[in-house]
Protein backbone atom coordinates (compact mmCIF):
# COMPACT_ATOMS: atom_id res chain seq x y z
CA UNK A 1 0.00 0.00 0.00
CA UNK A 2 1.38 3.40 -1.05
CA UNK A 3 2.06 6.46 1.64
CA UNK A 4 0.19 9.61 1.40
CA UNK A 5 3.33 11.39 0.49
CA UNK A 6 3.61 9.28 -2.70
CA UNK A 7 5.25 11.10 -5.41
CA UNK A 8 3.99 9.51 -8.78
CA UNK A 9 4.78 10.85 -12.46
CA UNK A 10 3.81 9.35 -15.74
CA UNK A 11 5.70 10.23 -18.62
CA UNK A 12 3.59 9.49 -21.89
CA UNK A 13 2.66 10.49 -25.48
CA UNK A 14 -1.29 11.24 -25.52
CA UNK A 15 -1.56 9.05 -28.73
CA UNK A 16 -0.26 6.13 -27.39
CA UNK A 17 -2.26 3.23 -26.55
CA UNK A 18 0.80 1.84 -23.96
CA UNK A 19 0.49 5.19 -22.19
CA UNK A 20 -3.57 5.35 -21.52
CA UNK A 21 -3.45 1.69 -20.17
CA UNK A 22 -1.62 3.41 -17.31
CA UNK A 23 -4.04 6.67 -17.26
CA UNK A 24 -6.90 4.23 -16.65
CA UNK A 25 -4.93 2.35 -14.46
CA UNK A 26 -4.09 5.31 -12.18
CA UNK A 27 -7.57 7.04 -12.44
CA UNK A 28 -9.33 3.71 -11.26
CA UNK A 29 -7.01 3.69 -8.48
CA UNK A 30 -7.63 7.02 -7.62
CA UNK A 31 -3.73 7.76 -7.75
CA UNK A 32 -3.07 11.11 -8.35
CA UNK A 33 -0.01 12.29 -10.57
CA UNK A 34 1.97 14.58 -12.83
CA UNK A 35 1.64 14.26 -16.17
CA UNK A 36 5.00 15.01 -18.59
CA UNK A 37 4.23 14.50 -22.35
CA UNK A 38 7.39 13.47 -24.03
CA UNK A 39 8.67 13.83 -27.05
CA UNK A 40 9.18 10.71 -28.61
CA UNK A 41 11.50 10.61 -31.89
CA UNK A 42 13.84 13.26 -30.77
CA UNK A 43 14.84 15.52 -28.23
CA UNK A 44 14.21 13.33 -25.62
CA UNK A 45 14.57 14.05 -22.47
CA UNK A 46 16.78 13.29 -20.23
CA UNK A 47 14.29 12.45 -17.77
CA UNK A 48 13.28 9.80 -20.38
CA UNK A 49 15.93 8.61 -21.08
CA UNK A 50 17.64 8.01 -17.62
CA UNK A 51 14.33 6.23 -16.84
CA UNK A 52 13.95 3.59 -19.57
CA UNK A 53 17.70 3.25 -21.04
CA UNK A 54 16.68 -0.10 -22.61
CA UNK A 55 13.52 1.11 -24.91
CA UNK A 56 13.84 4.99 -23.99
CA UNK A 57 9.79 4.61 -25.07
CA UNK A 58 6.97 5.89 -22.72
CA UNK A 59 4.59 4.87 -20.81
CA UNK A 60 7.42 5.32 -17.85
CA UNK A 61 5.81 5.08 -14.58
CA UNK A 62 7.73 6.88 -11.89
CA UNK A 63 6.85 6.29 -8.07
CA UNK A 64 9.05 8.05 -5.77
CA UNK A 65 12.17 8.04 -8.19
CA UNK A 66 11.81 4.43 -9.31
CA UNK A 67 10.93 4.09 -12.75
CA UNK A 68 8.66 1.50 -13.72
CA UNK A 69 8.40 0.65 -17.73
CA UNK A 70 6.51 -1.20 -20.36
CA UNK A 71 2.56 -0.45 -19.95
CA UNK A 72 1.64 -4.49 -18.88
CA UNK A 73 4.09 -4.25 -15.86
CA UNK A 74 2.78 -0.61 -14.71
CA UNK A 75 -0.36 -1.84 -14.78
CA UNK A 76 -0.03 -4.65 -12.71
CA UNK A 77 2.75 -3.12 -10.63
CA UNK A 78 -0.02 -0.17 -10.03
CA UNK A 79 -2.44 -2.96 -9.19
CA UNK A 80 0.24 -3.98 -6.32
CA UNK A 81 0.97 -0.96 -4.98
CA UNK A 82 -2.48 0.28 -4.61
CA UNK A 83 -4.15 -3.17 -3.75
CA UNK A 84 -6.46 -1.38 -0.85
CA UNK A 85 -7.81 1.71 -2.54
CA UNK A 86 -9.99 1.47 -5.87
CA UNK A 87 -11.17 -1.48 -7.65
CA UNK A 88 -8.64 -4.80 -8.25
CA UNK A 89 -7.66 -4.45 -11.71
CA UNK A 90 -6.60 -8.00 -12.04
CA UNK A 91 -8.33 -11.09 -11.05
CA UNK A 92 -8.09 -12.35 -7.65
CA UNK A 93 -8.28 -15.94 -9.02
CA UNK A 94 -5.23 -17.18 -9.78
CA UNK A 95 -6.84 -18.87 -13.42
CA UNK A 96 -9.13 -15.94 -14.01
CA UNK A 97 -5.71 -13.88 -13.75
CA UNK A 98 -3.77 -16.64 -16.06
CA UNK A 99 -6.26 -16.01 -18.27
CA UNK A 100 -6.94 -12.64 -18.10
CA UNK A 101 -2.45 -12.24 -18.67
CA UNK A 102 -3.00 -14.34 -21.80
CA UNK A 103 -5.27 -12.77 -24.09
CA UNK A 104 -3.69 -9.09 -23.01
CA UNK A 105 -0.57 -10.50 -24.04
CA UNK A 106 -1.97 -11.84 -27.11
CA UNK A 107 -3.17 -8.55 -28.01
CA UNK A 108 -0.26 -7.56 -27.53
CA UNK A 109 1.44 -10.05 -30.04
CA UNK A 110 -0.54 -10.39 -32.34
CA UNK A 111 -3.94 -7.91 -33.07
CA UNK A 112 -2.20 -4.73 -31.78
CA UNK A 113 1.46 -5.13 -32.95
CA UNK A 114 1.14 -6.84 -36.16
CA UNK A 115 -2.38 -7.66 -37.79
CA UNK A 116 -4.29 -4.90 -37.06
CA UNK A 117 -1.56 -1.74 -37.41
CA UNK A 118 0.10 -3.02 -41.21
CA UNK A 119 -3.44 -2.11 -42.35
CA UNK A 120 -3.03 1.43 -42.90
CA UNK A 121 0.82 0.35 -43.88
CA UNK A 122 -0.05 -1.76 -46.96
CA UNK A 123 1.53 -0.74 -50.04
CA UNK A 124 -1.11 -2.85 -52.37
CA UNK A 125 -4.68 -3.56 -52.49
CA UNK A 126 -3.54 -7.27 -52.31
CA UNK A 127 -1.52 -6.58 -49.03
CA UNK A 128 -4.63 -5.09 -47.78
CA UNK A 129 -6.87 -7.91 -48.28
CA UNK A 130 -4.43 -9.92 -46.63
CA UNK A 131 -3.89 -7.83 -43.84
CA UNK A 132 -7.42 -7.12 -42.99
CA UNK A 133 -7.94 -10.77 -43.24
CA UNK A 134 -5.19 -10.93 -40.89
CA UNK A 135 -6.71 -8.83 -38.33
CA UNK A 136 -10.08 -10.37 -38.84
CA UNK A 137 -8.85 -13.87 -38.07
CA UNK A 138 -6.88 -12.18 -34.95
CA UNK A 139 -10.30 -10.68 -33.70
CA UNK A 140 -12.16 -13.50 -34.25
CA UNK A 141 -9.99 -15.69 -31.86
CA UNK A 142 -11.03 -12.71 -29.35
CA UNK A 143 -14.93 -13.07 -30.20
CA UNK A 144 -14.46 -16.71 -29.42
CA UNK A 145 -12.97 -16.15 -26.28
CA UNK A 146 -15.66 -13.64 -25.00
CA UNK A 147 -18.24 -15.91 -26.08
CA UNK A 148 -16.30 -19.14 -24.33
CA UNK A 149 -14.75 -17.80 -21.16
CA UNK A 150 -16.60 -14.09 -20.67
CA UNK A 151 -20.22 -14.31 -22.04
CA UNK A 152 -22.77 -12.44 -20.21
CA UNK A 153 -20.39 -10.13 -18.35
CA UNK A 154 -20.59 -6.77 -19.23
CA UNK A 155 -16.78 -6.46 -19.52
CA UNK A 156 -13.80 -9.22 -19.61
CA UNK A 157 -13.12 -8.33 -15.94
CA UNK A 158 -17.03 -9.30 -15.17
CA UNK A 159 -18.86 -6.10 -13.74
CA UNK A 160 -16.06 -3.45 -14.20
CA UNK A 161 -13.22 -3.27 -16.19
CA UNK A 162 -10.13 -5.18 -15.41
CA UNK A 163 -6.89 -5.85 -16.97
CA UNK A 164 -7.84 -7.40 -20.40
CA UNK A 165 -10.46 -4.55 -20.90
CA UNK A 166 -7.78 -1.84 -20.11
CA UNK A 167 -5.30 -3.92 -22.73
CA UNK A 168 -7.60 -4.32 -25.28
CA UNK A 169 -9.53 -1.23 -25.20
CA UNK A 170 -6.71 1.21 -24.35
CA UNK A 171 -6.34 0.09 -28.59
CA UNK A 172 -10.03 1.10 -29.56
CA UNK A 173 -9.62 4.62 -30.48
CA UNK A 174 -6.40 3.53 -32.70
CA UNK A 175 -8.45 0.75 -33.96
CA UNK A 176 -11.84 3.60 -34.86
CA UNK A 177 -8.86 5.63 -36.68
CA UNK A 178 -7.67 2.86 -38.36
CA UNK A 179 -11.33 2.01 -39.78
CA UNK A 180 -11.08 6.06 -40.67
CA UNK A 181 -8.02 5.87 -42.56
CA UNK A 182 -8.55 2.65 -44.43
CA UNK A 183 -11.87 2.57 -44.59
CA UNK A 184 -12.68 -0.88 -43.49
CA UNK A 185 -14.79 -1.69 -40.45
CA UNK A 186 -12.45 -4.42 -38.18
CA UNK A 187 -15.23 -4.84 -35.09
CA UNK A 188 -18.15 -5.19 -37.23
CA UNK A 189 -21.08 -5.72 -35.13
CA UNK A 190 -22.53 -7.82 -37.60
CA UNK A 191 -19.05 -10.00 -37.89
CA UNK A 192 -17.96 -9.38 -34.08
CA UNK A 193 -20.91 -9.01 -32.36
CA UNK A 194 -19.89 -9.42 -28.58
CA UNK A 195 -16.80 -7.35 -29.43
CA UNK A 196 -18.55 -4.85 -30.64
CA UNK A 197 -20.83 -4.31 -27.98
CA UNK A 198 -18.61 -4.72 -25.44
CA UNK A 199 -16.43 -1.77 -26.87
CA UNK A 200 -19.20 0.36 -27.17
CA UNK A 201 -19.61 -0.28 -22.77
CA UNK A 202 -15.76 0.36 -22.77
CA UNK A 203 -15.88 3.40 -24.04
CA UNK A 204 -18.57 4.85 -22.06
CA UNK A 205 -16.94 3.85 -18.85
CA UNK A 206 -15.97 7.08 -16.47
CA UNK A 207 -12.59 7.11 -15.87
CA UNK A 208 -11.89 5.69 -19.58
CA UNK A 209 -13.54 8.72 -21.10
CA UNK A 210 -11.26 11.49 -20.43
CA UNK A 211 -8.13 9.27 -21.87
CA UNK A 212 -9.26 8.59 -24.65
CA UNK A 213 -7.96 10.36 -27.83
CA UNK A 214 -10.85 11.64 -30.61
CA UNK A 215 -10.85 9.67 -33.59
CA UNK A 216 -10.21 12.72 -36.22
CA UNK A 217 -6.98 13.42 -33.72
CA UNK A 218 -5.26 10.58 -34.09
CA UNK A 219 -6.11 10.35 -37.61
CA UNK A 220 -4.44 13.97 -38.09
CA UNK A 221 -1.44 12.65 -35.97
CA UNK A 222 -1.02 9.78 -38.30
CA UNK A 223 -1.30 11.52 -41.73
CA UNK A 224 1.30 14.84 -40.08
CA UNK A 225 3.25 12.88 -38.05
CA UNK A 226 3.03 9.24 -37.97
CA UNK A 227 2.75 8.11 -41.37
CA UNK A 228 6.16 9.88 -42.81
CA UNK A 229 7.91 8.34 -39.68
CA UNK A 230 6.46 4.47 -39.95
CA UNK A 231 7.35 4.89 -43.79
CA UNK A 232 10.77 5.68 -42.77
CA UNK A 233 11.15 2.41 -40.40
CA UNK A 234 10.97 -0.81 -39.67
CA UNK A 235 7.04 -2.23 -40.29
CA UNK A 236 6.57 -2.75 -36.71
CA UNK A 237 8.34 -0.14 -34.93
CA UNK B 1 -3.75 -22.87 -2.74
CA UNK B 2 -4.35 -25.91 -4.10
CA UNK B 3 -6.42 -28.91 -2.93
CA UNK B 4 -4.29 -32.14 -2.10
CA UNK B 5 -6.39 -33.71 -5.13
CA UNK B 6 -5.22 -31.67 -7.19
CA UNK B 7 -4.09 -33.44 -11.04
CA UNK B 8 -1.68 -31.71 -12.58
CA UNK B 9 -0.47 -32.04 -16.10
CA UNK B 10 2.49 -30.49 -17.89
CA UNK B 11 2.60 -31.19 -21.90
CA UNK B 12 6.46 -30.34 -23.33
CA UNK B 13 8.98 -31.12 -25.26
CA UNK B 14 12.11 -32.05 -23.77
CA UNK B 15 14.63 -29.52 -25.73
CA UNK B 16 12.17 -26.42 -24.68
CA UNK B 17 13.47 -23.40 -23.08
CA UNK B 18 10.12 -22.62 -22.18
CA UNK B 19 9.44 -25.74 -20.93
CA UNK B 20 12.27 -25.87 -18.78
CA UNK B 21 11.04 -22.92 -16.89
CA UNK B 22 7.58 -24.76 -16.23
CA UNK B 23 9.30 -27.97 -14.75
CA UNK B 24 11.43 -25.92 -12.09
CA UNK B 25 8.71 -23.93 -10.95
CA UNK B 26 6.45 -26.81 -10.08
CA UNK B 27 9.63 -28.28 -8.64
CA UNK B 28 10.42 -25.04 -6.42
CA UNK B 29 6.73 -25.79 -5.40
CA UNK B 30 7.21 -29.26 -4.54
CA UNK B 31 3.86 -30.36 -6.77
CA UNK B 32 3.78 -33.62 -8.60
CA UNK B 33 3.11 -34.08 -11.77
CA UNK B 34 2.40 -35.52 -14.99
CA UNK B 35 4.68 -35.26 -17.57
CA UNK B 36 3.64 -35.95 -20.91
CA UNK B 37 6.24 -35.38 -23.90
CA UNK B 38 4.78 -33.84 -27.16
CA UNK B 39 5.51 -33.92 -30.79
CA UNK B 40 5.82 -30.34 -32.09
CA UNK B 41 5.78 -29.96 -35.89
CA UNK B 42 3.27 -32.93 -36.98
CA UNK B 43 0.82 -35.51 -35.95
CA UNK B 44 0.06 -33.31 -32.75
CA UNK B 45 -1.70 -34.87 -29.59
CA UNK B 46 -5.64 -34.13 -29.60
CA UNK B 47 -4.95 -32.59 -26.42
CA UNK B 48 -2.21 -30.20 -27.26
CA UNK B 49 -4.45 -28.81 -30.00
CA UNK B 50 -7.66 -28.60 -27.60
CA UNK B 51 -5.31 -27.15 -24.69
CA UNK B 52 -3.23 -24.46 -26.36
CA UNK B 53 -5.87 -23.78 -29.84
CA UNK B 54 -3.97 -20.42 -30.30
CA UNK B 55 -0.45 -21.23 -30.50
CA UNK B 56 -0.57 -24.73 -30.63
CA UNK B 57 3.00 -24.90 -28.48
CA UNK B 58 4.12 -26.24 -25.39
CA UNK B 59 4.31 -25.62 -22.34
CA UNK B 60 0.71 -26.23 -21.45
CA UNK B 61 -0.34 -26.72 -17.65
CA UNK B 62 -3.01 -28.67 -17.16
CA UNK B 63 -4.33 -28.27 -13.68
CA UNK B 64 -7.69 -30.02 -12.53
CA UNK B 65 -8.70 -30.32 -16.71
CA UNK B 66 -7.80 -26.36 -17.25
CA UNK B 67 -5.19 -25.41 -18.78
CA UNK B 68 -2.75 -22.21 -18.96
CA UNK B 69 -0.37 -21.20 -21.83
CA UNK B 70 2.25 -19.26 -21.84
CA UNK B 71 5.30 -19.72 -19.69
CA UNK B 72 5.36 -16.80 -18.20
CA UNK B 73 2.07 -16.92 -17.31
CA UNK B 74 2.48 -20.64 -16.07
CA UNK B 75 5.40 -19.81 -13.77
CA UNK B 76 3.21 -16.71 -11.75
CA UNK B 77 0.25 -19.40 -11.87
CA UNK B 78 2.03 -21.62 -9.93
CA UNK B 79 3.27 -19.22 -7.83
CA UNK B 80 -0.29 -17.59 -7.22
CA UNK B 81 -1.61 -21.56 -6.65
CA UNK B 82 0.57 -22.76 -4.44
CA UNK B 83 1.85 -19.75 -2.89
CA UNK B 84 2.22 -21.37 0.47
CA UNK B 85 4.52 -24.36 -0.85
CA UNK B 86 7.86 -23.30 -1.29
CA UNK B 87 9.75 -20.08 -1.59
CA UNK B 88 7.82 -17.86 -3.55
CA UNK B 89 8.89 -17.35 -6.92
CA UNK B 90 8.15 -13.90 -7.60
CA UNK B 91 9.32 -11.46 -5.39
CA UNK B 92 6.96 -9.90 -2.65
CA UNK B 93 8.11 -6.27 -2.84
CA UNK B 94 5.97 -4.82 -5.88
CA UNK B 95 8.73 -2.68 -7.47
CA UNK B 96 10.87 -5.90 -7.51
CA UNK B 97 8.50 -7.75 -9.13
CA UNK B 98 8.40 -5.12 -11.67
CA UNK B 99 12.04 -5.30 -11.82
CA UNK B 100 11.74 -8.60 -12.29
CA UNK B 101 9.00 -8.78 -14.42
CA UNK B 102 10.47 -6.42 -16.95
CA UNK B 103 14.23 -8.47 -17.23
CA UNK B 104 12.37 -11.59 -17.68
CA UNK B 105 10.29 -9.72 -20.69
CA UNK B 106 13.60 -8.25 -21.98
CA UNK B 107 15.15 -11.82 -22.30
CA UNK B 108 11.95 -13.15 -23.64
CA UNK B 109 11.97 -10.13 -26.40
CA UNK B 110 15.73 -9.33 -27.04
CA UNK B 111 18.32 -12.17 -25.85
CA UNK B 112 16.61 -14.83 -26.56
CA UNK B 113 13.91 -14.70 -29.48
CA UNK B 114 16.72 -12.93 -31.38
CA UNK B 115 20.16 -11.89 -31.29
CA UNK B 116 21.44 -15.13 -29.26
CA UNK B 117 19.46 -17.89 -31.40
CA UNK B 118 20.19 -15.80 -34.63
CA UNK B 119 23.63 -16.92 -34.74
CA UNK B 120 23.19 -20.60 -35.27
CA UNK B 121 21.03 -19.69 -38.29
CA UNK B 122 23.14 -16.87 -40.26
CA UNK B 123 24.63 -17.70 -43.60
CA UNK B 124 27.54 -15.91 -43.67
CA UNK B 125 30.72 -14.52 -41.83
CA UNK B 126 29.09 -11.24 -41.78
CA UNK B 127 26.05 -12.16 -40.55
CA UNK B 128 27.38 -14.33 -37.47
CA UNK B 129 29.55 -10.93 -36.78
CA UNK B 130 26.74 -8.94 -36.43
CA UNK B 131 24.35 -11.33 -34.89
CA UNK B 132 27.34 -12.26 -32.37
CA UNK B 133 27.51 -8.02 -31.60
CA UNK B 134 23.60 -8.02 -31.06
CA UNK B 135 24.02 -10.73 -28.86
CA UNK B 136 26.93 -9.20 -26.73
CA UNK B 137 24.69 -5.99 -26.68
CA UNK B 138 21.97 -7.59 -25.35
CA UNK B 139 24.08 -9.60 -22.62
CA UNK B 140 25.62 -6.46 -21.63
CA UNK B 141 22.55 -5.16 -20.94
CA UNK B 142 22.12 -7.90 -18.35
CA UNK B 143 25.22 -7.31 -16.77
CA UNK B 144 24.63 -3.60 -15.98
CA UNK B 145 21.02 -4.88 -14.48
CA UNK B 146 22.97 -7.36 -12.29
CA UNK B 147 25.45 -4.77 -10.95
CA UNK B 148 23.01 -2.34 -10.84
CA UNK B 149 20.24 -3.79 -9.21
CA UNK B 150 21.07 -7.47 -7.97
CA UNK B 151 24.58 -6.90 -7.38
CA UNK B 152 25.88 -8.82 -3.80
CA UNK B 153 23.57 -11.74 -4.82
CA UNK B 154 23.63 -14.80 -4.95
CA UNK B 155 21.05 -15.02 -7.29
CA UNK B 156 18.61 -12.17 -9.31
CA UNK B 157 15.71 -13.27 -6.76
CA UNK B 158 17.83 -13.12 -4.10
CA UNK B 159 19.42 -15.69 -1.77
CA UNK B 160 17.46 -18.38 -3.38
CA UNK B 161 16.42 -18.29 -7.92
CA UNK B 162 13.47 -16.87 -8.50
CA UNK B 163 11.26 -15.58 -11.75
CA UNK B 164 13.93 -13.82 -13.48
CA UNK B 165 16.70 -16.51 -12.67
CA UNK B 166 14.37 -19.06 -14.18
CA UNK B 167 13.50 -16.88 -17.01
CA UNK B 168 17.50 -16.08 -18.06
CA UNK B 169 18.00 -19.61 -16.13
CA UNK B 170 16.43 -22.16 -18.55
CA UNK B 171 17.81 -21.04 -21.63
CA UNK B 172 21.62 -21.30 -20.06
CA UNK B 173 21.55 -25.12 -21.98
CA UNK B 174 20.97 -23.70 -25.16
CA UNK B 175 23.34 -20.55 -24.79
CA UNK B 176 26.26 -23.71 -24.15
CA UNK B 177 24.83 -25.44 -27.54
CA UNK B 178 24.61 -22.23 -29.29
CA UNK B 179 28.70 -21.75 -28.30
CA UNK B 180 29.43 -25.05 -29.38
CA UNK B 181 27.60 -25.21 -32.33
CA UNK B 182 29.23 -21.66 -33.86
CA UNK B 183 32.43 -21.92 -31.97
CA UNK B 184 31.52 -18.36 -30.11
CA UNK B 185 31.26 -18.00 -26.46
CA UNK B 186 28.44 -15.90 -25.23
CA UNK B 187 28.22 -15.76 -21.90
CA UNK B 188 32.33 -14.83 -21.38
CA UNK B 189 33.95 -14.55 -17.91
CA UNK B 190 36.13 -11.66 -19.13
CA UNK B 191 33.22 -9.71 -20.89
CA UNK B 192 30.19 -10.51 -18.55
CA UNK B 193 32.19 -12.14 -15.06
CA UNK B 194 28.49 -11.15 -13.10
CA UNK B 195 26.71 -13.29 -15.55
CA UNK B 196 29.18 -15.87 -15.63
CA UNK B 197 29.54 -16.36 -11.63
CA UNK B 198 25.48 -16.51 -11.53
CA UNK B 199 25.42 -19.07 -14.50
CA UNK B 200 27.18 -21.36 -12.58
CA UNK B 201 25.68 -21.00 -9.69
CA UNK B 202 22.42 -21.16 -11.31
CA UNK B 203 23.49 -24.97 -12.89
CA UNK B 204 23.82 -26.24 -9.35
CA UNK B 205 20.95 -25.39 -7.83
CA UNK B 206 19.38 -28.93 -6.92
CA UNK B 207 15.82 -28.25 -8.67
CA UNK B 208 17.59 -26.89 -11.73
CA UNK B 209 19.87 -29.84 -12.48
CA UNK B 210 17.35 -32.84 -13.18
CA UNK B 211 15.79 -30.58 -15.96
CA UNK B 212 18.99 -29.17 -17.64
CA UNK B 213 19.51 -31.46 -20.63
CA UNK B 214 22.82 -31.94 -21.54
CA UNK B 215 24.32 -29.94 -24.06
CA UNK B 216 25.45 -32.62 -26.54
CA UNK B 217 21.92 -33.38 -26.64
CA UNK B 218 20.96 -30.23 -27.91
CA UNK B 219 23.68 -30.11 -30.49
CA UNK B 220 22.74 -33.35 -31.44
CA UNK B 221 18.80 -32.02 -31.70
CA UNK B 222 19.81 -29.08 -33.36
CA UNK B 223 21.47 -30.83 -36.13
CA UNK B 224 19.07 -33.62 -36.58
CA UNK B 225 16.09 -31.96 -36.07
CA UNK B 226 15.91 -28.19 -35.23
CA UNK B 227 18.28 -27.17 -38.39
CA UNK B 228 16.14 -28.36 -41.11
CA UNK B 229 13.01 -27.22 -39.80
CA UNK B 230 14.21 -24.04 -38.80
CA UNK B 231 15.92 -23.55 -42.06
CA UNK B 232 12.21 -24.15 -43.45
CA UNK B 233 10.62 -21.49 -41.52
CA UNK B 234 10.47 -17.81 -40.93
CA UNK B 235 13.43 -16.96 -39.47
CA UNK B 236 12.09 -16.06 -35.55
CA UNK B 237 10.11 -19.43 -35.32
Amino acid sequence: MAASGDEVKLLGAWASTYVIRAKIALQLKGVSYEYLEQQLWENQSELLLKSNPVYKKVPVLIHNDRPICESAIIVQYIDDVWAGTGPSILPSDPYERAIARFWARYIDDTVLASATIKIIKVKTEKEKAETIEQSFAGLSLLEEAYEKSFKGKPFFGGDNIGYLDIAFGSFLCWVKAIEKISDVKLIDEAKFPLLAKWAERFGSVAAVKEHIPETDKLVECYSKVLKALWNARAPNN
